[in-house]
């Protein structure tokens, strides 16, 4: 990959708010920070943020989701919980850097929450609106969906956590995996900014490679 | 006061969901309790909640609300914390309750959060709008708004908190106070359930006793 792919895309991306999501496993993570190290590479100065997480409050919200010793959660308990640590990190992180210029890349955000508690039995336009409260409005300029399919997804997920105890959302199994991964492919129906499927089989590169070029034809 | 006055109260309160709120220093926790009293001492089984909190992940949340490490907290992920505590109370204690034909008594409820979130700036109808899929739709069949005049429920505070620190409600002075005592006086224009405001000046007992008149008068 060289500049000449795409050279003016930091300068196109310079306030963006772009989004990778998708179901675990899909590589999102990866690709968010291999796209950073990319602007970075070609002159851009982005922020990379993971949703819940990445501010003080945040990480003890996520203690509490991922906590085992609170298995009884309520999903209406869940959702107010990923809202809460997803408001302060508006505040605390992406309005100030999307206000300085500089292009934000969010690991997860609200159609994470659409995949997952919708998929948990609640309803996405109720997400949406409760969204919109938490946030202050703030939608991303563009969503990239990495889609894979749900066998394969949760595969990768069994192989790198082998080592390790499944997290509490990733230990709801296939089916519940494959609910989220609807939702996720349908969330261009229905979110309330542009959404865009990227097929996520293949290496890191050619993945990579994809989301560039949707980056690049993607018209704000 | 005796069972007389009030006879028929417990039945008339059975399976109801009854909130006492107000400013802090308004003596809502001891009327809650004082209440719970009377109607066990005449036959009821009432169920008394703090909200925020009485749950594992309340509490734990409870402990992020409070806490001084937290300081830089966003107003939205504050809303956003409350209705996650209060969504994991009606699924864990108010409906099961509620369900088998028992008063509850809440300290608390999203009144509070009209009346402080408000007071910081939010805007009521969007926190009704937020309560509303935070709780599935439940809201009290009577809310009592105890009023004291700003001054002497500050004043109150600062009398039974002189030994400790004020906690992170308490420490915003006068000013903020007198706003969300104006929003709790405004409740019962907009709240989407009855609400009644009881004058709190004079004695527990005298103040249990408007409390009991109110119950006795309303009809649900």
């Amino acid at each position: 990959m060289t500049n000449e792919f795409a050279p003016n895309l930091s300068a196109k991306l310079a306030g963006k708010f772009i989004v990778l999501d998708g179901p675990d496993g899909c590589g999102k993570s990866t690709q968010v920070h291999r796209l950073a190290e990319y602007l970075r590479k070609t002159g851009g100065g982005p922020l990379t943020v993971r949703d819940p997480g990445d501010t003080d409050i945040g990480n003890a919200i996520r203690e509490i989701l991922l906590g085992e010793k609170y298995a009884r959660r309520d999903i209406r308990c869940e959702l107010m919980l990923f809202m809460a640590s997803r408001a302060q990190l508006v505040s605390e992180k992406i309005r100030p850097a999307l206000s300085a210029g500089r292009t934000v890349l969010s690991d997860r955000y609200v159609s994470s929450s659409c995949a997952y508690q919708g998929a948990g039995g609640l309803d996405v336009a109720e997400i949406i609106q409760t969204a919109d409260m938490a946030t202050g409005n703030l939608w991303p300029d563009l969503t990239v969906v990495l889609d894979v399919d749900s066998e394969q997804g949760f595969e990768r997920i069994q192989t790198y956590r082998s080592q390790v105890a499944l997290d509490a959302m990733e230990q709801k199994g296939l089916e519940f995996h494959r609910k989220v991964r609807d939702i996720f492919l349908k969330l261009p129906s229905f979110y309330p900014r542009p959404v865009l499927i990227c097929p996520a089989e293949g290496t890191v590169e050619q993945v990579h490679r994809r989301i560039l070029e949707i980056l690049c034809d993607v018209h704000f």
